[in-house]
This record gives structure tokens, C-alpha cells and sequence, in this order.
């Protein structure tokens, strides 16, 4: 991946149009293409020039390019991969920004051809806000990215695309595709189901009670529905397996206030919250929350 | 309460502490007399100021007092309602700030003679801060005001908490004790629970690739556990039901996760998704929260 000359974009919201942009900012003799099923959308980012060139012809749009990068929904990825198979240069690399990687994994494997690599990536940057519209040459600036690689792998492909990731402005990680699964449905996924499990746990007359504790304890249920059935309906063993641990943790909690069992209510909201100092003390030491 | 001229806080924390502070800037011609048993948070209290006398004599402090205000943790509550019991003047009106009401009511009618008037109070104020050191003249500024009053609750000393409390500054709402404890397991204890349980659902190991979302969902759960411990025990049957509530929630989204039901993890986040859009929608119109 030394001479990086061309980079295909597929899917311009938020985070195909961010990883447009900075692309154009951190590689500047590196051609973009964006490509979107959108005529409205691909105005739009014409207008703001998150591409050099923005494109309505899926497999015209990865010929010739070194890295091709789906920043589409996950439900889209089986289908993109098989419609690009035929068009992929040899020793592209192809991959994805999708919160889960285990069946990108897969369908990679499924349909790209052997002489074309595929690793997973997982930028952990966003917002709560939508469309290319709002895309930033800076989203990825201190973002962790997870690079996920596994046993089929191309060594030197995942070794390119972490120093991508890098470059863009992100600290990567490397892990397998059923680790990150694992680890993302504990600490990802499962926040969301509580968050919105919470929500429907309430009526909205009672809400009219809520603090600003609520509110936070909730804030990541207003995520888009769209992107979040795609990440559950593609981690469900996962996730399945969260909602029984915090089921579980929850049962200590009703039995321990049934019983009214003082002292061991305080250790569970003491274990807690030391819990929670630890990885706000972490997140400080990393800068990536403000003191 | 026309000619109201002494006021008595015990306890004098952060919550304590300002409400003294509060009562000094709002009723200027109020005698303010402060109560806590550690010499070393008299100290504090008197170098601030919070008010006009702090006193180590629990039963002293209360003598001539036209309103006593407990600002200490609720499982004191009923030992403080018997000590004061026999040195409060007639017509006198005791509150509490407690996060709980139904046991609060219930021992101040057990204790409290018949010429004394209870009333619960739960000014939704605090912050994550705690001490008379951190106590503020503007805690209870635009802050959510509960006052509680059930059958036996004299008309006029209820009407007069609630002037009281509007003249602190704060919006005022009045319910049953039974009422109030029902509402805020749902909104307040059940969000504080299931931080909790998330936390202790992960190991630390795991929280290192935890992101704002976690960090937002958890946050409730830094709270100090010796006062949770309190507000849990004394909701119990609340609180289970609350659980109760959340457990059928986690189950509707596991099924559907685990069925692979698309459209209806779909329904559920949607419902959830809706929910917050009129919480927030509400609270920017309160001016709660900045747009």
C-alpha cells in the first residue's frame, strides 16, 4: 500500500462523508470516489466535495481503487459485496466501518474474490446527528478504531489498513471479529437495549418526573432505530448472552431489596461505582474525557 | 405562617447546608438555626455561614422553631422525629428532604405529637458534590419541588411548605407520599439500579473499549451508595415492581434478538426512541435542559 492512489467511498451520511473528507485532508494525492444510490444525497456532497468525484455506478466506482470502504448499513454489506466482486483490482483491499464484524467477516469471505483482501474496521466516532450534511474533516481525530482480522486475514492488508486508520487520526486497536462482537455487545450494545428497555418501562405521563439522571441513563436510546436493528440483528448470540448478565445483575439487586438486605445493597452499588471511578479515571488518562 | 421567624435544619450537608443559605437570602428577617452532631462539620458550617446559629443539641435546636427541616439521611429519620418530639412548639411544621416519602410520613405520625404538623418535602436538587462545603445560595433555582401531603396532612401547614418552597426558588408540585414513591422508583431509583447493574455486568477488563454512550449510561451510578442505600431500602415494593417492569423489557427485546424479529426489535427501539424525543421536548420547553 505504498503507492495509495485511489480509495472508494461507498455510502455518503455521516461517516462515509467524514471519511471523505478527511481522506482529502490527510492524503492529498489520493483520488476519492464516493459512490451513493441517492441522486438527492450525491448533490449534497458534491455541493460540500466530500469526493473528487461522486458516482450512481456501484462497480464503476471501486475500478482501479487500492482500499474500498463500505459506509453503508450492515444489512446492505452481503449484497455490496457480491455486486463489487468482479470489479475489485487484485490486491485491493476491502473493508467496512460497521459496529459488528463477525458476518462482514463472513460474507466477505462468501463472495470477494481470493485475490482481493478484506479487513474489518471499526471507527468509534459518530453523533447523534444524520446525513452527509454534517459531515467533518475531523470526526476521526483521537477516535479509537478497532482493525479486526482473523485467521484468513492478509497480514499485510490488516497492517495497511491500521496505518490508515491511523493517519486519518484515529488510535487503532486490532482484535478478532468475535472478540470485538463479544466486547461491543457488553459495552455498546447492551447500554443501548437497557437505555431503550428503560424508556418503555416508563409511561410518558410519569416522565414528567424524570431528572436530569434519567435523561443521561437514557440519552443513547435517541440513536437512529435503522442503524441499531442492524447492529443487534447482527450480534444476536452476543447480545443475547449481555441481556442475561445484566438480567442476572438485576436479580441481585430485587432480591437483595425484597429482602432488605442493607449490606448487600451497599457492596452492589459499591462495586458499581468503583467500577465506574476506574474507567473514568482510564478515560481522563487517555484525554478522552475532559476533567 | 404569616409571621414566620425561626427555621431549624438538621443536618447540615450539601443539601443542608444550602437550604440554610437559601432561607438566609430569600427570608431575610428568618432566624436560621443549624444542627449537626460532627464538631468538624460545625466548623465547616460556621466559617461559611449557613446559618445565623449552629448548634450541637438536637433537642435544643428546635425550640421555638416555626418550621424544622431534616436534611440528614432518611434511615435517621424516625430516631430524630422521637428525640425532637417533645421540644417542638405547637403549630410547629417538621419536613424532611427525602428522596422517599411513604415511611417518612408514617413515622412522623408515629412520633410526632398531634399540635405538630408533618409535611414530606423532595426538592429535586443536589449534584454529584458533598459537604456543607459545596453548599449553594442557588441549589434550589428553577428546581423541581415535591411536596407531599396524604388524609391526615393539616391543610394549612401543606399550603405553607408549598409558598415556602416557591419562595426558595423552586417549582412546586404536590402529591401522596404513595404517589411520590411509586413515580420516582420508575423515574429515579430504577435508572440509578439499572446503571448499577450494567456496571457490575462488565468487568474492567471490558470497559476499556467503553465509550461516551457507556460513560452517559452509567453516570447516575457514581452517586454515594450510603444515601442509595437508604432510598432502595425504604421502597422496597416499589422498587421490585420497577425491576419487575425493566426485566419484562430486557426479555421482549431478547426474544426478539433472539428470533431474529427484525421489525419488531424495529417497534421496540422506535417506542423507546419516541419516548425521549417528548421527555426532551418537554424539558426544553420547562427550559430544563439548553437547546
Amino acid at each position: 500500500m505504498k503507492d495509495l492512489r485511489q480509495i472508494t467511498v461507498i455510502g455518503l451520511g455521516l461517516l462515509g462523508g467524514s471519511i471523505g473528507l478527511t481522506i482529502l485532508r490527510c492524503f492529498s494525492s489520493v483520488k476519492v470516489i464516493g459512490y451513493t444510490h441517492r441522486s438527492s444525497t450525491r448533490k449534497k456532497a458534491r455541493d460540500i466535495a466530500v469526493a473528487g468525484e461522486i458516482v450512481d455506478d456501484l462497480k464503476r466506482s471501486v475500478l482501479g481503487s487500492d482500499i474500498v470502504i463500505l459506509a453503508t448499513p450492515i444489512h446492505t454489506f452481503e449484497h455490496i459485496f457480491s455486486d463489487i466482486a468482479d470489479a475489485l483490482s487484485p490486491g485491493a483491499v476491502v473493508t467496512d466501518v460497521g459496529s459488528t464484524k463477525v458476518l462482514a467477516h463472513r460474507w466477505a469471505k462468501k463472495h470477494l474474490p481470493k485475490n482481493v483482501h478484506y479487513v474489518g474496521s471499526h471507527p468509534i466516532a459518530g453523533s447523534e446527528q444524520r446525513g452527509v450534511e454534517f459531515a467533518r474533516d475531523d470526526l476521526f481525530e483521537q477516535a479509537d478504531c478497532i482493525v479486526t482480522k482473523n485467521k484468513d486475514t492478509n497480514k499485510q492488508a490488516a497492517a495497511a489498513m491500521v496505518k490508515f486508520w491511523q493517519q486519518m487520526g484515529c488510535r487503532v486497536r486490532t482484535m478478532s471479529p468475535a472478540e470485538h462482537d463479544r466486547i461491543f455487545a457488553n459495552v455498546s450494545h447492551l447500554p443501548h437495549i437497557t437505555a431503550a428497555a428503560l424508556l418503555n418501562a416508563n409511561d410518558n405521563e410519569q416522565l414528567k418526573y424524570a431528572g436530569k439522571g434519567f435523561v443521561d441513563t437514557s440519552r443513547v436510546a435517541s440513536g437512529p432505530p435503522n442503524i441499531w436493528v442492524d447492529i443487534l440483528m447482527t450480534n444476536t448470540g452476543n447480545c443475547v448472552t449481555s441481556i442475561n448478565k445484566l438480567q442476572k445483575e438485576l436479580e441481585r439487586f430485587k432480591t437483595a431489596i425484597d429482602k432488605g438486605q442493607r449490606d448487600k445493597i451497599e457492596k452492589l452499588l459499591n462495586s458499581a461505582r468503583n467500577k465506574r471511578t476506574s474507567l473514568i479515571k482510564q478515560k481522563l488518562k487517555r484525554k478522552e474525557l475532559l476533567p
